[in-house]
């Protein structure tokens, strides 16, 4: 059904607000002095909605709104600063292919040097030259282009002809809800529905590749809920009715309307927001993390953490969110910075629900290179998405428009301390000794939480003073539901077979799978390294040599290409990950390394030529291992939005290259099923799973074993607010 | 080699200490007042040691040591009192079996009450009869007896015929101590290697069952370390030199040394205790959990936990460790306090060692049956093993001549806060919705940490307001080390093929496992519950159905006897684990349950008649599911020692009793596979995996929704204590 563009006036008061968004200058707004809250938080890109700068729902004080104009770079991998990006903009204002009409910016960060250079850099040096990778569109054509800052030049300029589109921009979501408001079957889907169209609130799924159709042309999906009553409109579809919109074309291409029969969900007990009247739940004394003498981490030149034994640079990405780079962990016995890792974040993300409907087939999101987990990381909460003592990082992203604006406190850094334990043993006096050693376990986080539409993604980098780096992913927000005509179990056919329970009334909580998957370069004191499967197998004994049948043997085989290194896990097949540096041993002989240990997962069972799978292989195994490719950052390609996967790590790691003994790039993919319940409505408890990154023969011992209990008298002395 | 034990006079200073530690009565040492730490700790169970009830090496203020004698039990599932165990010792003492020798205690503890009765049970009840289980050892009799503690009366007495013994006492041990230490062998052997006898300390593994050899007598293994400059004796094996004690007839019955050409490790940098010199690193400022408004949990009547929306029974078990009994959640609509689990525990443990040689073949050890877990679980240490703020409770445990002592703060309840978010959601302003929120996740831990000889393992029992229990095994302590002549790995011949890596010189690291059964007899909101396998399973279009080919299924199945209740966990065939009350439905008609959800896991790849499997044939699978039968509480059998596994869970479960909507237990099986590595040298840092008891439909909707956030001005006014 192919129709056109209807302007609908009605909707001035939506379209005013968006466009006020996306052209003010953000970062100019910030107010002056202690805020209580994030005074400027601009959020660009979703599949649901526009930018935003008011304030938080709970009022704290964080820290001065920073000034981020005066910002200069001092570390090879220091992000674009405001005056960079600007001057990006200028250099490609005055380029000639973007003359007379300047290209949408859909990509504008820092074109990261050569590992060697940076790897060469030492505090002091003057810094790389200084580049951006740009991705713009104009019409119809993707460029990549690489900006020399120091030359004020466009250095290189290709023009994209693979499959897919650069990641979306604010403005093609607020296009595609233009478009979709003004057109008139809405109206009057909204109208048998009871509802006007001020009722609506419409989010914007990407469309996905399933064929020639989503070809050649830009295509995003919108879809409408009710707001009437509550701000969880998640819980209130317009079931049945989706719009796909051309976003270049400015129209609607299709309409379906299959759900009239549908009700939409009641808004009763939706709210989630705290409304300041005492809360239902016996309430918790007030608990906190006291730390009186202050923080033990230092953040300097605004990136490097330095904390106990460990350095790492960090910083906020548009596309992955949190970076770290050049993680360092002292050597316990030389006290000398030894490299674990060059680079980690979050490559890709793959959602796929499981409903072939018309109206659900094409939700199988890849956020990170569809929408961005750094753009749709909004301000943190303090107190209550970060402990009290938290620093909080700002984040300089880049609008549509080339305009760098300033996502505030997107970023925590913590130490965190629950109590927990990181070595004990007793021994009772038998020849004297007698022993009640502990140590408690105090770690430092980094933090953000990117909202991805109706879902919250938690990504903490934890690090430990005993090397260990535990990443953890939580998941909390809302369900991407599903209407239906029933209202309790015993009314649905048994022919029927929904694809997920009934969660409230009208309500079917649809099964989904989450995929995360790490960009994990470890450098082992070098670059140069190799992955090790330490292969767990039974080995029989030999009658009469023992009582015992069977027990288990370590061995050890060493990947040499790319087809040796994909994992699939197996209880029953057990075996550790290491990467190990051939060239560096311990005084005993083994060799140095760190591996990887997988928690809880799930993997991905959609047939591997389901188009969403297609384009989300890089999930087909759980470890995958690749030589290191600067040009092989994305799991889901450069170019995502709707891709056909032909740019996939699965496509990449195919090749079979040698990887032994060179640098390489390990990759971790965290999955979880997710079979909806009562308790995730209308708002999900947060759930997680992780995996470690653990020395194995990196240190020469047990590098904590010389770490200081706690004392009675060390600890804070506080008393309870109320009583002050 | 049969040898006949020789007495060994140098050795009387040893035996004395064993002999004054175990007929002291230890609660009558308490010291008046305030002590700065625990003072009549008393462990008096393990393969290696003796009691003891010296005073912690950390010196911290708990509590005042409470005077135990004047306890009374409060609820029916209370532990038997001081009183009441000198109670019990009094009628044995006049039973006609026992005249004249009183026999060895080896268990004596509460007979629980009939469910039916407990469930009856209302508080200001009268008790339900008082009753002791009591399991005897006199003359190679296992003896199993009901004590009627009202009617002052042996009421049943059964001898036990079936394969296996009770669980080893100290007296076992001090015993086949003063054996092997009296054995002129062994002084031999010490001083080929340049060693006294006064060198030496030794530990008793345990010597299961391979076949008629360990039948028809109680045996235990002893081996011996160098504790010459270090405390940590572990890593300074005398290997190859095994003696093997019969327990009863007091004699060497085999003694070998195969190891005199492998040097004993030397003590340097093995000592890990806290020396009161400066830490080697950097240190961390003070940080800790505080909350001065004090604690939101209440003890009532000494086991009766408070906690939110939580309430539970909490006791020690001197087998199981931890115990916590009619666990139930309110309803987070009514109020109403819910049933969740009737009784969880740490059932049995087996960690077995992987190599065959004469030395290590029999380290299979299952330490619940065996040694004891809540008897190994010593003083926990105070900040350092639990923060600041815990709550610590006493055990009372019996000794092998069946009196009672007291083991101090075995146990600490904490609330614990560790800056995690239960949920949050963000939203930018669409149609005038500016939403950050977020909630704190603040738990409550019951913890305990046993030291089984060398190993340390530390069981959490976290609950949350989402109505989640996480339970959390966290593994330190002393890896079990193998000597040999190499002190670098480019002198081990290839064809050597070691256990395990050399983790320092001298010394290799044995590869072993560790898996710990779980009873989880979880009654959801009545008895009569069934196991439900939701499956997720792949399904393929029609063509022309839909753009997608593939997607996921959830189905249902029900398991109706042991059979279909048997779970191998498979990345690649998911199922979620549900509990259901098919009697109870939510409004919207799901049936109320809990679901079991795994985190990091490992399997049993042993020969499933290895006699070490076959005996610990619990691990077969890592869930199983049995009709609840009071008998069947320990996974590795009543008498577990020596046992040849004809009364494990395995073999219950093989007779297939039905399941469906009958009062139920669920068991899981955390493993964990541990190759060691340098890092482990000479203690290891932490390792922990977990399993969660998840609500699904339990609750109507999320429980959590209207907690409140924290406020700045609620927290706590806090000061360095250096400057106070």
């Amino acid at each position: 059904m192919e129709t056109k563009t209807t302007p609908f006036l009605r909707f001035t008061f939506i379209l005013f607000l968006v466009i006020f968004l996306f052209t003010c200058s953000w970062y100019s707004l910030n107010l002056p002095g202690f805020s209580g809250y994030s005074q400027s938080t601009s959020w660009c890109n979703s599949r649901s909605r526009v930018c935003a700068h008011l304030g938080s729902v709970l009022e704290t004080r964080i820290h001065k709104p920073k000034d981020h104009m005066e910002d200069i770079p001092h570390h090879p991998l220091d992000p674009l600063t405001m005056q960079e990006i600007n001057k990006v903009r200028t250099i490609l204002s005055t380029f000639p292919h973007f003359l007379p009409s300047f290209p949408a910016i859909h990509s504008l960060s820092l074109d990261e040097p050569h590992k060697d250079l940076v790897l060469d850099w030492k505090e002091g040096d003057p810094l790389p030259p200084r580049k951006a990778l740009v991705i713009a569109l104009l019409n119809g054509q993707s460029y990549v282009l690489s900006v020399d800052l120091d030359l004020g030049l466009v250095t290189s300029n290709e023009i994209y002809h693979g499959s897919g589109y650069p990641i979306l921009t604010i403005k093609d979501i607020s296009v595609a809800m233009q478009v979709a408001l003004s057109y008139k079957e809405l109206n009057k889907s909204a109208i048998k529905r009871g509802l006007s169209l001020s009722d609506l609130t419409c989010i914007t799924p990407s469309a996905g590749w399933f064929g020639a159709n989503e070809e050649g042309r830009r295509l995003i999906k919108v879809q409408c809920f009710s707001n009437q009553g509550t701000p969880n409109f998640y819980m209130r579809p317009l079931e049945g009715l989706t719009m796909t919109v051309d976003i270049d074309k400015k129209e609607v291409v299709q309409f379906t309307d299959t759900g009239r029969g549908i009700p939409v969900p009641r808004a009763t007990n939706t709210d989630y927001r705290y409304q300041k009247e005492p809360p239902k739940m016996k309430p918790i004394k007030p608990i906190s993390i006291e730390q009186p003498q202050g923080r033990s981490f230092s953040i300097e030149d605004e990136h490097i953490v330095k904390w106990a034994n460990w350095e790492f640079h960090l910083k906020a990405d548009q596309r992955a969110g949190i970076v770290i780079s050049r993680a360092m962990v002292s050597d316990s016995d030389t006290g000398v910075p030894r490299s674990v890792m060059y680079k980690g974040f979050s490559s890709e993300l793959f959602v796929p629900y499981m409903d072939p409907d018309e109206s659900w087939y094409f939700k199988g999101y890849m956020d990170a290179g569809e929408f961005g987990m750094g753009a749709t990381a909004l301000s943190l909460v303090p107190l209550n998405d970060c402990p009290r003592h938290s620093y909080y990082m700002d984040a300089i992203f880049v609008s549509w428009d080339g305009k760098p604006y300033v996502q505030q406190n997107m970023i925590c850094v913590f130490e965190r301390y629950a109590g927990d334990i990181s070595w004990r043993h007793s021994e009772v006096p038998v020849n004297g000794f007698n022993i009640r050693e502990a140590r408690p376990k105090v770690t430092l986080v980094t933090r953000m939480a990117a909202s991805v539409g109706n879902y919250d993604y938690i990504f903490d980098w934890e690090f430990q003073t005993d090397g260990l780096i535990h990443v953890v992913v939580t998941l909390s927000g809302m369900l991407m539901v599903k209407g239906t005509p029933h209202q309790n179990t015993d009314q649905i056919p048994s022919q029927e077979a929904p694809s997920g329970p009934l969660v409230s009334e009208n309500v079917f909580g649809v099964v989904h799978d989450h995929f995360i998957t790490f960009h994990l370069d470890l450098d082992i004191d070098d670059t140069n390294n190799t992955f090790v499967k330490v292969n767990l197998v039974k080995e029989e004994t030999l009658p009469g040599e023992s009582p015992r049948k069977s027990y288990l043997k370590a061995k050890r085989n060493v990947a040499k290409t790319e087809d040796d290194a994909r994992v699939k896990l197996n209880l029953y097949d057990p075996s550790e990950f290491h990467l190990i540096n051939p060239s560096r041993r311990s005084r005993l002989g083994n060799l140095a390394g760190y591996k990887i240990i997988p928690a809880g997962n799930a993997a991905s069972l959609l047939d591997h030529l389901d188009p969403p799978q297609l384009r989300s292989a890089f999930t087909n195994n759980q470890i995958w291992v690749t030589p290191y490719n600067r040009n092989e950052q994305w799991a889901g390609g450069l170019f995502t939005y709707q891709s056909k996967g032909d740019d996939t790590l699965a496509v990449w790691s195919a090749r079979n290259r040698a990887i032994e003994n060179t640098d390489i790039v390990l990759w971790y993919t965290l999955g979880f099923h997710h079979i909806p319940c009562q308790e995730d409505f209308p708002l999900m408890p947060a759930v997680s799973s992780s995996f470690d990154l653990k020395p194995v023969n990196f240190f020469e011992s047990n590098p904590i074993l010389k770490a200081a209990p706690m004392f009675e008298k060390d600890l804070p002395v506080c008393r309870s607010a109320t009583t002050s």
